[in-house]
This record gives structure tokens, C-alpha cells and sequence, in this order.
């Protein structure tokens, strides 16, 4: 089958550009240095690619996306890098420590209790380190850890988010704000112990020289989008969301892709040569550039969405293409859901 | 089981509400005078409520939606609202012609074409009436239907959605506008024929009047959101996604439903007596507003969703409460996909 021939809409993944991101990533950060981040693709068939260079530890956003990843026999060792107090969901988890070492996030008495009621065994401290999100104070990382390690758990180390400054346009100020903000994650090591030091993304993945993390926990530069572009890293587009033209007249061409197929919190999604008009539902309205052709009814249009994670969460499958555009692969979506 | 019990980030249905909200719009458009769309909540549930309340005329925008109902057993006439070219799902929906009566939208001698090829035996002509998506242009309408029936196609009539117009706040220049866009859609009538005269929206619903309309497309008004709440119709919130409080602080707390389990075009979701502050990829940042307590880690919080469409696209299943908070049915969000 050609990517031409897909029902759209359609993920479709370039598997050299794909390949040459992880590749890229590898290189700066080998092995358990990388703990890729899951919640980015939600698809156990790019994990395995990311396996195949050398990482076997992973973060997850939920703990679905962890026991994806055992079912599909990807991986060893998974981080849940999110709070969660769900009983249910938390047991699970814990049923399977026998299959793979998994560990925890805590950053409270409540979420501590939850997870040791649960039977966890390896927790991490999560702590806040600037982003107004998760993660506890760094001066109360330590109390937190002594009261998990009194309850008979393995605390692993730290972590610690730096989202807020994933975007930081001035490299010399945003180096300066993630040493700043590690600083407070060495300190909170410090008083919790524990071999890990995990922090970052694609972002900031290029700044922790000189700081104490020692795993980063980048995701989107796998398959990377229009915002993550901007920063100028090696990365380059390796998704799109396929479309198929079905309706056009003078002025503009109307595609089935539309904002139930794109993730939209960063705004529009880009047509190379083409400007977007707008998003409904459904579709996608959008014209050409001065010197390009309108589309004809029935071509295929890619479509490059502004935020991956939440993109590719919104379909069932990902078709991957060689450079022939011959689909080679179908990797399910898997990992969707919490 | 309580809606304070279920596992989050979790759809919640007030059925009173929804009931209220269904029998509300079956006052103003009572049995095929409404043709519910179910691209609003894609669930055959919500579909059996309308159906209850007299509706078994739908709306749909994708071919699954069609074939979801028609396994559910819901309703018996069925409109693709939407201009569709894959010969499979075309030939999926032809085959389902002798379960239900199924009628395809067509804008363009391609997508007649498309249609007459995998067999469909009904169509409706897709009229442009000013929003920049499809339909064709009303001079154009006649010759599409005459090709259809050279075809020995059937052609229901006509339908246009003046979508361009659902947010015009001024309720005279809406009307205005939409007796201008109905005027376009009538002449096209006149030279299509047949007897559907399809249009219409949540935003529009009750400016019909004096128009050769016949039926109304609104969805949105059974469950409803955030923007459309601010048009001051009858219809009341009826939909919530419920998270739990997974972390907070003295400054903010931080709840377990994010911008993938949430429609983010039309902006971030509200929190009643509270201010949000930003959605992730899992999480929303928030704090209450003053006078009002912070939650407690464990707490459910209710979110207003902005966008309803998308919103239900992301889940799996929708819990329906009744007035006491009890979990009286789960439907599943079974009509996903395309």
C-alpha cells in the first residue's frame, strides 16, 4: 500500500526521519541517559524503535501506558512520571513489579500513602522546580523520601519538570534558568538520595552539562511538530496527518482532517505552501501560496500538526512510510488512555 | 457507584439534564423537523435518548458514525453530512442501504461520482451558503442534481450549513444573516428539488421561522459547552469531565485532566468558583477563586469543557449520573473514528 492510498485521516510516520531523530538523540544522550517519554507517541511500536538504539527505561504519563509497553515486551524499567491516587489503576501497576522494575512519582503524604496501600515498591520524589505543576517543594523533598524509605520502599532519587522553560527563545538565558532550576533538583537530591537525577525534555535536552541530571526524559523529538521546529534543533518532522481533498472551489480546498484529528492547544497546524484558514471538526480550510496549484479533488495533503502529543492520542493508528512512500508498518496507537 | 468513585479523567452525564436539553429542542423541532447530529457526542446512547424524545432522523459526519447507529439499532434514517471520496467506507454505507435509509452529501461531480460508484442510492446536494467549507455554489446545484439523476440516483433535496453565522452575538443581524444564507439555500432548492431542506446549528436553532427549512442539524444543544453557553438559549450544561486533585500547594492545585481529554480549539476549559490557570498534556493548573476553599489532594473537580465535539471524541466511555450523584448507566463513546 502507498501513503496515497490510506483512508484519511491518516498518521503517517516517516521511518527515516523517525530513525534519524532517535539517532540524533542517542548520540547526545546514550542509553538509561535518555528515558524517553512515552506520553509523546502513545504507541509501543516507536518505543520500540527507541529501544533498538539503545534506551530500554521509559517514562510514562500513565500507568496504561506502562502496562502497554509490558504487554507489547518493550523495555524494563518504567517511570510514572504523574501523580496518581487511583486504587485500581495503582494495584495494577503493582502487579506487575515482578515483570519490570516500575517506579512511582510521589510528591505528597497522599500520594505516598496511595501508592504504598497499593503494594509499590519504588517511588521517586517529584519536585517542583519552577513549573506551576506537580512536584513537591525542594526543602520538603527529603521528609517525604524518609517517610516513604520508613514504610519499606526503594526511593530511586528525583525529579524534576522544568516545563516552563521548554520555550525560552534566548539560549544563553534559558541555559542560565535550567542550571538555575536544576540547582534546586541537585539540593533536593541531596536530602532524598537515590541513584536517579531525572528532569528535561526535547526543549532543554541540550543544557544539562554541568548539572547532576542524569537522565533526561525527552519525548517529542521523535516525531517533533510545528512548535518544537521553531527551536533550531537537529530534529526534524517525521508525522503528518494525511488528508484527502473533497471539496474545492476558486477561493480555498476544504480536507477531512479537522481539529477531532489534531491536537489544537498550540493553535492552527501548517500546509507546506499553503495557507490554513481554519479548523472545524472535520476539516480543514485552507488555500495556496502565490505560485502553487490549487489541489485537485481527491489529492492527498500533509498536514503538520502544532502539538504532537495530543495528536497522535486522537487516532487508533500510526502508518509508516519508507521513503518510496510505501507503507512498510502499522503500529497501533496503543498506549492511548490512562 | 458514585460519580465521586469512578476512575479519572472520566466523562460525566447529568441525565436530567440531557433530558431537559432533548425535550427542550423537540418542543421547538419536534420528530424529523430536528435531525440530530451525533458528531456532538458520538455515542449511540445519547442517540437512543433523542430517539426516545421522537427523533429517528440523524446527522452524521462520518461513515462510522452511520454504521455505529445502525449496529446499535438507533434510528432508521441516516445523513452523511459530509463530503466523503474512500470507495471502502462509500461501499460499507451502500451495503447498510437495505437496513436503513441512508442519504450522502455531494458537492461536486467527484464526490457523484464516488458515491455512484460504490453503489449509494441517495444523496442530498450540499449547498455553500457563506461559511468557507463545502458545499457547492447555489447556481451550481441544479445541474449536480440533474447529473445525480441521470445517475438514477435519488436526490432528497438540499442541505447547507451556515456555520459562519452560529456565534453572531446580536440576535437581529443573526437573523438577518440567516434568512440571507436560507434564501441562497431555497433558490437552490428550486432547482434541486426533492423534499429535505437541511441547515441549522445549536447557534441557530430558533431562527427558522419564515424559512423553507425543514429540518434542523443542532447536536451540540444535548450535552453543551462553554461557548455555546453564552448565547443565552434554554439548553443547560449537561456534560462535565471529572478530575482529581493529584497535587497542589498553598498557591495552586493541579487536577488529572488535561488538553487530551480535552477539546482545546475554542480555548481553556472554566472550573466553577475557580480560575484556571493552563492545561498539559494530563493536567490542569488552577486555584480558586476568592472566598472559596482549595481542594484537598483526592478531591473531584468538575470541568466545563469549551468545546464539546472534540471533548467527547477523546473518551471512551461517558458515565450518566442522576440526581444523586449515582452512576446509573455507562455508554460508551462507541461512534469514534471515521
Amino acid at each position: 500500500m502507498h501513503i496515497y492510498d490510506l483512508p484519511t485521516p491518516a498518521v503517517v510516520i516517516d521511518i527515516t526521519a523517525l530513525r534519524k531523530n532517535i539517532a540524533s538523540m542517542a548520540d547526545v544522550h546514550p542509553g538509561r541517559r535518555l528515558r524517553p517519554h512515552v506520553k509523546a507517541h502513545k504507541s509501543s511500536g516507536i518505543a520500540a524503535e527507541q529501544e533498538a538504539a539503545g534506551h530500554s527505561s521509559f517514562t510514562c504519563a500513565t500507568p496504561r501506558e506502562i502496562l502497554g509497553l509490558i504487554d507489547a515486551h518493550v523495555g524494563n524499567d518504567f517511570l510514572l512520571a504523574n501523580e496518581v491516587l487511583d486504587p485500581h489503576r495503582l494495584s495494577a501497576l503493582a502487579e506487575a513489579q515482578d515483570e519490570a522494575l516500575i517506579t512511582v512519582a510521589i510528591d505528597s503524604p497522599e500520594t505516598l500513602a496511595a501508592a504504598h496501600r497499593a503494594g509499590i515498591r519504588s517511588v521517586i520524589i517529584d519536585v517542583n522546580v519552577g513549573l506551576p505543576r506537580c512536584g513537591i517543594a525542594p526543602d520538603k523533598a527529603g521528609a517525604l523520601a524518609d517517610a516513604a524509605r520508613a514504610n519499606g520502599m526503594d526511593v530511586r532519587g528525583v525529579m524534576g519538570y522544568e516545563g516552563h522553560l521548554m520555550m525560552v527563545t534566548d539560549r544563553d538565558e534559558k541555559k542560565s534558568r535550567v542550571h538555575d532550576a536544576m540547582t534546586l533538583l541537585a539540593q533536593a537530591h541531596q536530602a532524598v538520595g537515590g541513584d536517579i537525577v531525572s528532569a528535561g525534555g526535547t526543549g532543554t535536552y541540550d543544557m544539562f552539562a554541568g548539572t547532576t541530571v542524569n537522565e533526561v526524559q525527552a519525548g517529542s523529538y521523535a516525531l517533533m511538530d510545528t512548535q518544537y521546529a521553531e527551536l533550531g534543533h537537529p530534529f526534524v518532522q517525521a508525522m503528518w496527518v494525511v488528508g484527502t481533498v473533497v471539496s474545492k472551489n476558486d477561493k480555498w480546498s476544504v480536507i477531512d482532517v479537522g481539529l477531532k484529528s489534531l491536537g489544537m492547544d498550540h493553535g492552527n497546524p501548517t500546509i507546506k505552501d499553503h495557507s490554513v484558514w481554519f479548523c472545524s471538526d472535520e476539516h480543514t480550510t485552507f488555500s495556496p501560496s502565490e505560485g502553487t496549484p490549487q489541489p485537485i479533488i481527491g489529492e492527498r495533503v500533509f498536514v503538520t500538526p502544532s502539538h504532537i502529543d495530543p495528536t497522535m492520542a486522537m487516532h487508533e493508528v500510526a502508518y509508516v512510510a519508507n521513503e518510496y512512500g510505501e507503507v512498510i508498518a502499522q503500529w497501533p496507537i496503543d498506549l492511548r488512555g490512562w
